[in-house]
């Protein structure tokens, strides 16, 4: 069952397709907001996040909201996050919520319609979601986007120094998927479990979360990706480390769509709308030339 | 650094000592909402809310309001868990809410601010949190828990039938670790970063969630917490399946404070106050037959 507005991964390839790839994060950090002249309360970060969609919509494929920097501020912060996502959707831009929410159950399913409903004033497009409780356990949220058009992206792979002690950790492949025999990494488990759940469902609607260097040595992520059926979000372009020659490295074998994110590298050239937009149009330039994978998907 | 009002361990310490060791789980399902006349909007689980802490405060020790089933209602359910959270401050009802972050550096500093700063209007006195990112990348809340006299539950084992995929697999103990020689589950691995970050601080900031059976075999958890140094959030008592005698066989080794949690056993009994708070009685008694251990804490 999909909805009349399409299925997610298809919606995305035709923005990116469009657009190029460049997600932009909107984190409203405390310097960013200085910065821009806002103040670092509920009302700055929401002038923020609608001047940022005013600047970006039509010149980029997809935003992604960073949900704790909105948080962080209350119930007028998480007003402020809809205000944003009622402009970008008005806007036509995609919009993913980095929420990284993971839950079971009933509880889980609270979670998805927060997110993913076309009646929350929360919904975006796509939501961040984090399997510590195991994949199978945000089953609620991969079937509501299914049914309304749209994603999720599961962490899988982050590149932060501490997350190997629980994303390099291994178990036996069970016998029941035949994917990868012998020892498997958790992060890869994760990739595999979405590759599973995007073959059952016929359509790309469970995405991953892969950083563009892993660890603190700077070595690939080390993932087979080639089975996953919907798109890799990499975030951590530029103030985090990784450049668009790192991201070639990593996702340049055919997997996609590939879909990069950058927040203070862009965020820092504005207030400005047409410095904004030049710093996209760079980026979305220099990562064009990598010719990343746009889609449509290899499942 | 600690905050006036104490460190966390020990004021859960008093209050559980003083009440019994009960947690009611603030969990405004729809099936509930109904059954106490209420509707499920963003009205209906204030209402919800406050009309438990007003029949349960001064009777229980703590509360855990689950977050999802307030964010799915938008900003107005924030909203909603602010005014929850503002009247148990006020009638002395410790309170963990139940949110399940986890991000890195900077945007795990947002998180930590929205749900430990003594200025944030989310404030409680503790939140759990999810370990995907390793437990290393929550640091930010650690610290700020300490320094405001709060704390943080990080998920180790649960008991959904879809979380050893993660919980289970082993990494190599690091050679820096003298915890635990060898191979060492993920979950363990959880127990022991919360054990050593106790230790670094000198108070039990850092407790973590554990179900009372796991996995589809119902067996124990199998986590040695001897070392941990801080609380045990023990959910699912009742409608999830655990009775007192499993909670028994399962932390009756010295381990404290053990907090097990109820939600839909416990509410179910209302609205009628006398009817929740009988349901309460009966359920600290049959817990206080246990011995299970309230504290002090043997780090």
């Amino acid at each position: 069952m999909t909805s009349a507005r399409g299925a997610f991964v298809d919606r995305l390839t035709a923005v990116v397709t469009r657009h190029g790839p460049l997600c932009v994060g909107i984190d409203p950090h405390p310097g960013l907001l200085a910065r821009w002249g806002h103040e670092d309360d509920a009302a700055g970060v929401e002038r923020f996040g609608r001047e940022a969609v005013a600047a970006l919509a039509g010149h980029v494929a997809v935003i992604k909201p960073q949900v704790a920097l909105f948080e962080v501020h209350g119930s007028g912060g998480v007003r402020a996050l809809e205000r944003v996502l009622a402009d970008a959707r008005d806007a036509g831009l995609l919009t993913i919520a980095d929420a990284k929410r993971g839950d079971i159950g009933s509880t889980m399913t609270a979670y998805a319609r927060a997110w993913l409903a076309d009646t929350s004033p929360l919904a975006a497009d796509a939501v961040t979601l984090s399997p510590y409780l195991g994949v199978g356990s945000l089953t609620p949220a991969l079937d509501l986007a299914a049914q309304t058009g749209r994603g999720v992206f599961v962490l899988a792979r982050t590149s932060n120094p501490e997350a190997p002690a629980v994303q390099s950790a291994q178990s036996w492949t069970p016998l029941s998927d035949p994917t990868t025999p012998g020892m498997r990494e958790v992060a890869q488990g994760v990739v595999d479990a979405c590759a599973a759940a995007n073959r059952a469902r016929g359509t790309g609607v469970a995405g991953v979360v892969v950083g563009a260097t892993a660890g603190t040595t700077g070595q690939a992520h080390g993932l087979d990706l080639t089975r996953l059926g919907a798109a890799v979000l990499v975030p951590g372009l530029g103030a985090q480390g990784a450049t668009p020659d790192d991201l070639a490295r990593a996702f340049g074998d055919g997997t996609g769509p590939v879909v990069p994110s950058s927040s203070r590298e862009i965020l820092s050239a504005g207030p400005d709308p047409e410095a904004l937009r030049d710093a996209c149009r760079a980026l979305n330039g220099a990562l064009g030339d990598l010719g990343l994978p746009a889609g449509p998907i290899g499942a």
